[in-house]
């Protein structure tokens, strides 16, 4: 017999559905929303319903925007010829942290998994290769996660944007900045060993 | 410059006040979110409200309850002549969930923290010595947390409630159940020493 009250163990629940929060850390959050005041209560509420209102995806790129297009579609700074396809809208924010970055994006939303069902169709390539074709980008960067199928994904995207006479690279796999080399794992030395630039 | 929009942002921003979030947290789990149906953020949303509008606390005990009393001072089966004292809700649901303890309990809501401005008024403390007064209760079980604060509201707890002529007991303070001696502090170790028993 659980010892929660019904609409406890329902918002227990709830939260426990949120990634990496189990039912201890679920019960942790819902039992400090259950002392919060009323007002955060409601503030936690209100940015919930509004983010599921107000953002849909940008209609050029499929970033996470606020109306129609996103802020890196809609800014005339950014250079245009260089386009970095990445798996999802959080790549792109990690990617934007670096502040290196002064192109444009394309965001697949996945990665080519057969496993799982999703296949080149399921994801935004489609909408990736009518972008191409309209001419201006010069350098199509793939920045898909290096794991199989992100590896997988870059290797389809390069076989069907090549054709269009774009220059196609991927982002370099390494030992990771501050890394110690004794500690890394083989799959990763090898690819820094295979990725070796001349200095 | 955040590359988040407004919404994402704010929402970010309120998910990283709950306890044990941080803002990388925060961002994944407004991501989740974000993906998720209308109505899995509906009864996220819905839940969190429920909670905020339906439970309050038992007018006899001051634990969670959905109604005027909780289920364990509504439940005629449970043992009313052993009341055990805990700091919060959860730290009853944690005896609860041995299923050892058949009595009725008694939530503080906090412990006396004087550093903190928690002193024993800021307590459930005056209403503990009321429903004390009424009589039927032969022991009190301190239950309160092993820390500095908990020790102190055991203390003061002990010190009021003796002269009503009930028997105070403190839990048990010694090394966890399946630990390492070799490993333990040495404040879990002596207080484990302290509590020793003839066998």
């Amino acid at each position: 017999m659980s010892t929660y009250t019904p609409a406890v163990e329902d918002l227990i629940n709830e939260l426990a559905k949120l990634p990496g929060i189990g039912k201890k850390t679920a019960a942790r959050l819902a039992f400090h929303i259950l002392r919060s005041s009323q007002e955060d209560a409601q503030a936690l509420v209100r940015s919930i319903l509004r983010v599921k209102e107000r953002i849909g995806l940008c209609r050029v790129c499929f970033n996470l925007a606020e109306g129609e297009m996103c802020t890196i579609c809609r800014n005339s700074q950014r250079d245009c010829s260089v386009l970095c396809v990445v798996e999802e809208p959080n790549d792109l924010i990690a990617i934007e942290a670096t502040g290196v970055f002064k192109g444009i994006y394309h965001v697949l939303h996945g990665a080519i998994a057969p496993l799982d069902g999703v296949g080149p169709q399921e994801l935004k390539i489609a909408e990736l290769l009518e972008r191409l074709k309209q001419g201006g980008v010069a350098e199509v960067i793939l920045a898909t996660n290096p794991t199989v199928e992100g590896d997988a994904t870059s290797l389809y995207l390069a076989k069907v944007v090549k054709p269009l006479g774009i220059t196609v690279t991927r982002i370099a796999q390494g030992i990771p900045a501050g890394g110690d080399i004794e500690y890394v794992d083989s799959k990763t030395m090898s690819k820094s060993l295979e990725g070796r630039r001349e200095v």
